[in-house]
């Protein structure tokens, strides 16, 4: 039922992040499952939703059940299998060639992006979460290591010098401040008024938890002057986020200012605004989208969902990503749905005599990796790649230091 | 073609209204039958839009007409066969099992809980609409019966003491101030100086009619404090309503704060927000929806419409409504276009694998009459039950005055 | 596979543009095709995309290539036939029978509403756009033709004596401003102090560009109190525009104070809030839209397009436009898509016996020609009409002085 040309596409996961390592029980299973971080009223199960379907729809033969098989089912055969059998068989039924992945968000340890690729059978890169370096930097400026004039500077240093192994950056503005960020480049000036603030309200004990329109929107300068692709959360997340603030369109006037650049801003996720994100794919040459986490969320609407996003988006400016946190499932189904949405479109454009099978195979590809690997710059699969990649690489030691975990940027992903 | 899973069930309408007891002319019908308060240009008629060819599909055959009779024809065996009839005919057809009511909009008199349940052959339950409780103490503070200090402390009162009957609260800020609410519950003191407030602008002249959102805060909040289900306005609505003000992602501070009480907060109506509101529904486990009013004033497109609202939202906390008020036509149409909507939504999963048949049974009763009785704490149909009610009940006498209509209140419902 | 009711409309197109008179290579050809103002990134197309591909489905045909045929040879083949007999062509198969034209835009020569019409075997009409005026008019005041004090009367007077081929206006609010315009009728007083606040911008050298939200809502008001509908632009634009201030419910004060003069508003595009302009045309009995633009850039997405915005629309208040600027290609698009959506809602409803074949003719008619006719007050086609018109008629000279370019203007169409 999945056009052969989707099938067979090689992934690129241009948005993801690392699986636990530890087996769940039933209410921890539900709590990751969804962007509800409790199961729900008593006598009610989250399996009861799209996403809680599809688990059983379609994880459930990877872990040799049959199809729809009860939750308990479910559940006591993933613990039997254990969950570093439960992730290789995942991993590899997605069929996800390289994984960008984004570490900036360890509640507790996860599989790196090393990892991912191993158990999945392709190449793993980095992407380097933007409020976590300046986190760090908060950090040395308040044990003396560094001075506040120094920040800028140093931000763009570390930018610029990143380990070979990252492919992008990523804002999360939108879980701390929301998408309204000012539009013209703030000026060094600026950026240490912002940073004294902000080491001010540290000092008076507010966590260290990056939360200032200027500083966000200078840290996105920033790694598009260094000519990295800035990731930019949009939309759908979860309870400690305000969604009305997360419209793409509030990043109008930034986009604007960014266009001339030429340097691509990746719109993560973008539910419910993927039209709106679509809109803004159109008129800006530089703006790409997904509607990764939504995917899986919507269960078998993923192809209601991915009609509406690409209606303006150009298809070259439209990416495949998982989104994937915690569980392997959502690696599975994040990839699974994308192929059944994307042969849906693709092919019901085919049967009314709207395009060609040429046509359909060559967006296939683009949406599928080819727009990633250009944007990443990746190397297509089976020839050199410079990106195997792990976390623990040694070039990273010379990076920021984003691998530990930040209890004051546990809500964001 | 529709489901017999969801054709059999006995629904729970967990919100509208009383019916209007006199025969009607065509402009008068045209004005009722949707959200517009006038017919529309000389020349057009509202019965050609998506309602009025449901009138005329649906509706017609229940008065012994051929489907597709024409406006006129229509009208004249409705006034033939009298409001009565008529009202007793749909009540009957729509299959609706308990009538969970709001008989705080009375522009003049309809029917009650008690006479809904009766015609329809159901249970009926009151909702108390807490806007119009704060206005009748208004007018005791002026007449000197109560004073400003007592009027948080009444509230509570009449909430905790509501009539048995009473089975939830609903509160209309959408259309006073917009849901831009406080997300603080606040304190006696604040609620005491908004209420001097309001009446001085009473005493200026003002109608008595609330519209201040720390006095709207303040009511949601002493019926969560009741452990009352709380129902919100939410999006769609007549032409007094600033539509972009009722989007209930302006909720989302208050939804945060009102998680940890566990009490279920329901979205009303929520069109063109339905998106919005179902990822309010995933992410907080108190935050219940419908898509009452919607679903018969869209008639073809309410499977479009339900399947977009249950894209996140978990199906225990998605809720069948009509929002019917005046028209008996409109529990009808509420009724069925819903089962259609759900039957068309459950179906086009069982036929694609999706799920299995025992999985739309139990979502379709969760969603058609489950989920409220859970919410409502209403008994099974068949067993005991203390809510057969009538707003004339005697325990009705000691609750709050709420059963004169007030002009002020007039374009709310 | 169109319905005969359908396929056989000779349609009015309520708002569209001329047409560029030069032959264009592949990236001017892209550049008209999107509301993108340049192709996009290295090796991307924009023939990647809904409309690419509905360009090389249905237009390639009407030049005498093969269905699908590359895009360059689609520009090749266009080339060699020369851009008057590509115009020719494709306006007359696109089977629109009056053109209702913004000739308020024109950043180079465009083809006059009498040249389409002559090209396409209808009737022309002028559409006057009503920053243009006031531009032209601020220009009088500079130069000393004018007073300041009276300029709402030489407008209300402009307005009123327009040339009787002026059949409506239209307002650019919100490429200016946006939506958020006051609801309540500025004074002469308050319009005489925002001219001199404009006044002294463009003494300081701002361009004479109007954007000042008492003088966008003056200048609505004066066309409705001569009578004459006013279209508005809403949502979907090019890159100059903030989408997020073109909600069309940013209007609902303005359309409340406006209902009761009776004069029709025309909301203009309106996606991606095509469902929330569909809301305000169901509760404002004078409010009317189209989904013209979005219509060719959606491509095969336009049913599901138009089936939403008619989701609350009574549907004597909606209407066919291309919005067509530019390229002859929009206007086949725009016809040839909207006749495919319009068949495929209005089969659908008679496949499923929600309607007639009646009803889908004559809402059919209302839609595609019907409410436009009874709008602009254009006569039925075959019988005597005053509107056959041109930008150069003799009447023209004693109404506005719009018809030269204005470079302030240049983003906005």
């Amino acid at each position: 039922m999945v056009l052969p040309c989707v099938e067979s596409l090689s992934l690129v996961d241009h948005h993801c992040h690392g699986l636990l390592l530890r087996d769940l029980d039933r209410p921890d299973f539900e709590r990751m499952l969804t962007e509800a971080d409790e199961p729900g009223p008593a006598g009610t199960t989250l399996f009861d939703s799209h996403i809680g379907f599809a688990v059983r729809r379609w994880c459930a033969p990877v872990l040799d059940l049959p199809r729809h098989a009860a939750p308990d089912v479910y559940l006591a055969r993933r613990r039997e299998l254990g969950v570093e059998e439960v992730n290789r068989r995942f991993l590899r039924a997605a069929g996800i060639g390289a994984f960008c992945v984004d570490a900036g968000y360890l509640p507790e340890p996860l599989t790196s992006a090393t990892e991912l690729a191993t158990a999945g059978g392709g190449t793993g890169h980095d992407i380097l979460r933007l409020e976590r370096l300046a986190e760090a930097l908060a950090v040395d400026i308040l044990t003396g290591q560094l001075g506040v004039t120094h920040f800028a500077d140093t931000v763009r240093e570390r930018v610029t010098g990143a380990s070979p192994t990252t492919v992008g950056l990523k804002s999360v503005a939108a879980y701390r401040v929301g998408l309204d960020l000012p539009a013209t480049r703030p000026t060094d000036r600026e950026v240490a008024a912002a940073v004294r603030d902000w080491l001010g309200l540290i000092r008076r004990g507010v966590p260290i938890r990056l939360a200032d329109p200027v500083l966000h929107a200078f840290l996105i300068w920033t790694g598009v002057d260094a000519g990295l692709p800035v990731q930019i959360h949009v939309g759908y997340g979860d309870a400690e986020l305000d969604l009305h603030r997360c419209n793409p369109l509030l990043l109008t006037g930034l986009l604007r200012a960014l266009a001339p650049t030429g340097v691509p801003v990746m719109l993560l996720h973008c539910y419910p605004y993927h039209r709106e994100a679509g809109y803004l794919a159109q008129v800006f040459p530089t703006v790409h989208l997904d509607v990764g986490l939504a995917v899986h969320n919507v269960g078998r609407r993923a192809p209601a969902l991915l009609a509406e996003a690409l209606e303006l988006a150009p298809f070259s400016r439209f990416l495949f990503s998982t989104d994937a946190f915690g569980l392997a499932e959502l690696y599975l189904l994040g990839a699974r749905l994308f192929r059944q949405a994307l042969s849906t479109v693709l092919g019901d454009g085919i049967a009314d005599g709207d395009w060609t099978d040429d046509d359909a195979r060559r967006v296939a590809e683009l949406i599928g990796a080819g727009n990633a690997r250009r944007v990443y710059r990746l190397s297509e699969p089976g020839r050199e790649t410079t990106a195997v990649t792990s976390s623990r690489s040694p070039g990273r030691s010379s990076g920021p230091r984003v691998t530990a975990p930040a209890p004051a940027t546990l809500e964001d992903r």
